[in-house]
């Protein structure tokens, strides 16, 4: 976790973009201007629009990294977003993860991964920098996915995780696992009351704890971190203090209804051991604006999203400076 | 689920096969083969070892979705497997399904995709027959990842599913949710103990049942499956009793343990309600036929991990002949 807490204490920034586009998050020009560049490449028709969106939703991202990677020290893509419109959006996946790493950004993969032991071990393939893909001793260069981290899923316990952690220590990235969703449903899971008094999501807590210890670095933190919802203030100061060498990723910020208040019990007390997300609130920042007009060219469109995606950045880490940085 | 059900009825063979390639199950000289195809596409040489793996993967199914495709209901392409070669593995696992539901069987995509409710809504995009995309009311027909089931990951609870249901009900698909899954570890989480006694896997079971209860078939299961691992035979048995409405996929025979005598609790009374996955007994049978040379040109190769397949699956249907269908 050392390279995301040192990218954060140089922007003096804990918070992260989320890349989550959806048709509605793009500006229509931006969708129609590749029309005719992707018709070209398509040989069924009904494939024409994904195609397009594939394309715009890169160079949405493309605009929003460009106007923020000065000011933020990460980025997140959602993977669900883009597998939405099928492989070509998977390939605009990775694209964004590869150019956000060339403008220095450490890129968190939200993509909730999780199966059994051998299967698992197959997915933090997602981690691999360098890889034995022929089975024949000897290793070579191979990251596809170009994630720093990425987010895995608990529920199937230690063999499903283990996999990961080994991928994120030879590769020098780190993973973080669901403990405490920001959504409403959670509760029905997650809040369970065990046997033993506690709550199902304090004994995932205490098993990513342990995931992790084998792997502390320079700054206290390990190479497993926590998904904990900013939705759920209370619930993530106790965690604080419940997982102390577990850095925690912070989502629920702004749309969902975290405040930079109610996040700051999740930070330690130096001010690190979180980072927090923001995906709507600056993606989408555009709508909000009063400046957008529907005859815009799609130049004109894209330079509104990453002027207003850079302000509410600022805005959000400005909020965050007062409420963290004690 | 009537779909799965009627394919099962016809082949009376409750068993799916695993499509779970990886560079060991596939026979060198198959990898081989597609070198000079692949170098000519390929720009960053270190993608060329991962492309041929791809183009390898989809024949190596296609072989052994050609041999079985008479006397198995269903396939199940692990989706790791393929993300573990970056996106052209991708590629290959949609070209699987397609191909797979062209021979008319039912794609039962090993995806465990889980999120919050927005997020569950993109990823449920796996499912949608018809898409509105482009947001305009005029949905159009677009399935680019060609499954008919996916599996997915409860934690999140109930907000993070109810997209899956709905985009199932509209396209006439179907999921499986996680409840009991096969490997070690999954009691470190599953099987803990309730405040009420009750084990969480248990908690887990009753909300997949009450997910499913709007969408009852004509042969009295749900859309909404659960998966219950064939290593937990008595635990299987119990939870055909309390979930009346839920099929279930059975992973873990064959390699990981389980047996058909095993996974005959799981199934009702009719001997119907359960279809039992093998991935490596099946697609690795080659490897033990005793008939594999080194000096076979690909060709030879693929006929004998199709005819080892077949017998393998045949094997496997009349086994659980035996034990189901009493």
């Amino acid at each position: 976790m050392d390279r995301l807490i040192e990218a954060i204490e140089h922007a003096q920034n804990p918070s992260v973009v989320g890349l989550d586009p959806t048709p509605a998050l793009v500006p229509p020009q931006v969708v129609s201007a590749f029309a005719d560049e992707v018709r070209e490449s398509i040989e069924d028709t009904s494939e024409l629009y994904a195609a397009q969106l594939a394309v715009a939703y890169f160079e949405f991202n493309r605009a929003i990294i460009d106007a923020v990677a000065d000011i933020v020290p990460a980025v997140k893509p959602q993977i669900a977003m883009y597998e939405a419109i099928g492989p070509a959006g998977v390939d605009a996946y990775t694209m964004t993860c590869e150019y956000a790493q060339q403008q220095g950004l450490y890129v968190l993969g939200d993509i909730k991964r999780g199966d059994i032991g051998s299967t698992a071990a197959a997915y933090a393939g997602h981690l691999s920098g360098v890889t034995d893909l022929a089975g024949d001793g000897e290793p070579a260069a191979y990251d596809p996915w170009h994630e720093d981290a990425v987010t895995v899923n608990p529920y199937l316990g230690t063999d499903g995780i283990t996999p990961f952690v080994a991928a994120a220590a030879a590769a020098d990235k780190d993973i973080f696992a669901l403990v405490r969703t920001s959504n409403p449903s959670s509760k029905e899971i997650q809040e369970l009351e065990l046997a033993d008094g506690s709550r199902l999501y304090e004994h995932v807590a205490d098993l990513v704890e342990g995931w992790g210890s084998e792997t502390i670095g320079a700054h206290g933190y390990s190479r497993v971190g926590a998904v904990v919802g900013a939705t759920h203030p209370q619930e993530g100061a106790e965690l604080r203090r419940r997982m102390p060498h577990t850095f925690f990723l912070v989502p629920g910020y702004g749309a969902q209804g975290g405040t930079a208040a109610g996040v700051a019990g999740m930070f330690d007390a130096d001010g690190s051991g979180a980072i927090v997300n923001s995906s709507r609130g600056i993606i989408g920042a555009w709508k909000k604006t009063g400046d957008y007009r529907e005859d815009m060219d799609a130049e004109t469109a894209l330079d509104l999203v990453a002027s207003a995606a850079r302000k509410a950045a600022e805005d959000m880490r400005d909020d965050l400076r007062v409420a963290v940085y004690r």
